[in-house]
């Protein structure tokens, strides 16, 4: 059923102009997990000068829409259902990185678990704890035909 | 308690970096209530050009903070605790709009709702809706201490 | 599509033995809508006399359920994908009472909104806010064959 | 700080007239850990026979208020704001067990994640996860005051 799943991941990433505005990399995919990173900048934050909180959910929903489609067929597409993020510690440091696990590979529902670090002088902080659902739709047009 | 709140709200958002990247705009501060918007640009989009799912918690983040801080004092700090967000329509319109409402103001902890809207051609779509915790900090770098 | 839900809604409830033990009424079914009530006892109680919190997130996430429910073809079952709630005050008096509403109908997914009221001496007070995901399945067994 | 914390958890628990109500155990409390236990019975199904999910959701947020309250002080008591459950399995077995664990212990907010399995022939299988958030109050009737 996957296949080529990284080449799936990578292009669907590539093609979110959002990813590009935060220079965001895709730094692992695997069957069931991804890892994203957004680099510091006075562009990605709030009013203390931390990463903004909406930068560390924006990477954890994302990390877990590719690490669930990283599991579904070639005709499948994501879309998150809905997420839960848990703001733990300050996001201070010169990166953030979202890592993300398929808890539950359900065949159209996939749970995905999300941590998010801040990481600065090679010395990593979690900063944030995620819970996510996503869907497998068939089709995009299909879901927005209600 | 609250007297100068706007120009507190106001003062905070324009400090936020990534409100600027995202060309937001503070549209609506009241007690307990405030609204958020974003313009489509390409720089917004997810992989199917919609608005990324991450500007989407973005906006219902920032605007159920800003709603909560409406209800501090002047000497405390808003920081988001947590939330949550259900993604009931594909978010795709000229404009996204979050609009957040304080249902429960505690002392510290302040529960809001959002609901964040699509606009095109001047009707609008539910897209999401969002339950948040804001708690009041003293001092931010209060926070950072731990 | 939707015919007799109300009498597959009572069906469904009146099988569920926790709504038996909870002394738990469904007090209202309507498309889309449904409301539940517990009286209170010391058989719901956490610590400190008040309604548990485990009881207020049971009648939310029953409650969502059943308003699901209402709008799913006569074949289909609901399953609660997630939920989450927040208690935004203590949950004392005689009764606790369940109010959800379908904000999202979906064709599989239903994305619910929840208030759970405490009554005393007549009047009500919210106590808490919850947000649930319910996905309607063909057959239950299907969902268990994974 | 934390001293005699597993009799006050132990002392919390036993006076929880809903946990009698549900033949639950307290397992296991450790600083910042616990696991309650549920037998299964028809006093706590849903329609289909399972474990209900308002058990299992009761069952998670028990094991990260007492997880939470483990590492409090000795006048201080936990309550819980909100917390967030995916179901991600039919709650099918002899028993089913919340383990939480305190992943950010900060001064007066405890953000817990909680797996919940149901055990069946020795076998258990993950039904449940969830996050929580714990807060800590210096007295609960200043809760109630507002």
């Amino acid at each position: 059923m996957v296949d080529d799943f990284e080449k799936r991941v990578r292009s669907g990433f590539s093609k979110q102009g959002f990813m590009t505005r935060l220079d965001a990399k895709l730094v692992e995919v695997g069957l069931g997990v991804c890892r994203i990173t957004v680099p510091y900048s006075k562009h990605v934050t709030q009013q203390h000068g931390f990463f903004h909180g909406g930068v560390t959910a924006t990477l954890a929903d994302n990390a877990a829409g590719f690490a669930g489609y990283s599991q579904m067929s070639a005709d499948e597409q994501p879309l998150s259902v809905e997420f839960k993020i848990n703001f733990v510690a300050p996001a201070e440091g010169e990166m953030l990185e979202a890592r993300a696990r398929v808890v539950r590979n359900g065949r159209r529902l996939k749970h995905v678990s999300v941590e998010v670090f801040a990481i600065q002088g090679g010395k990593e902080r979690l900063v944030a704890v995620a819970l996510a659902t996503i869907v497998a739709t068939s089709t995009v047009t299909q879901t927005k035909s209600k």
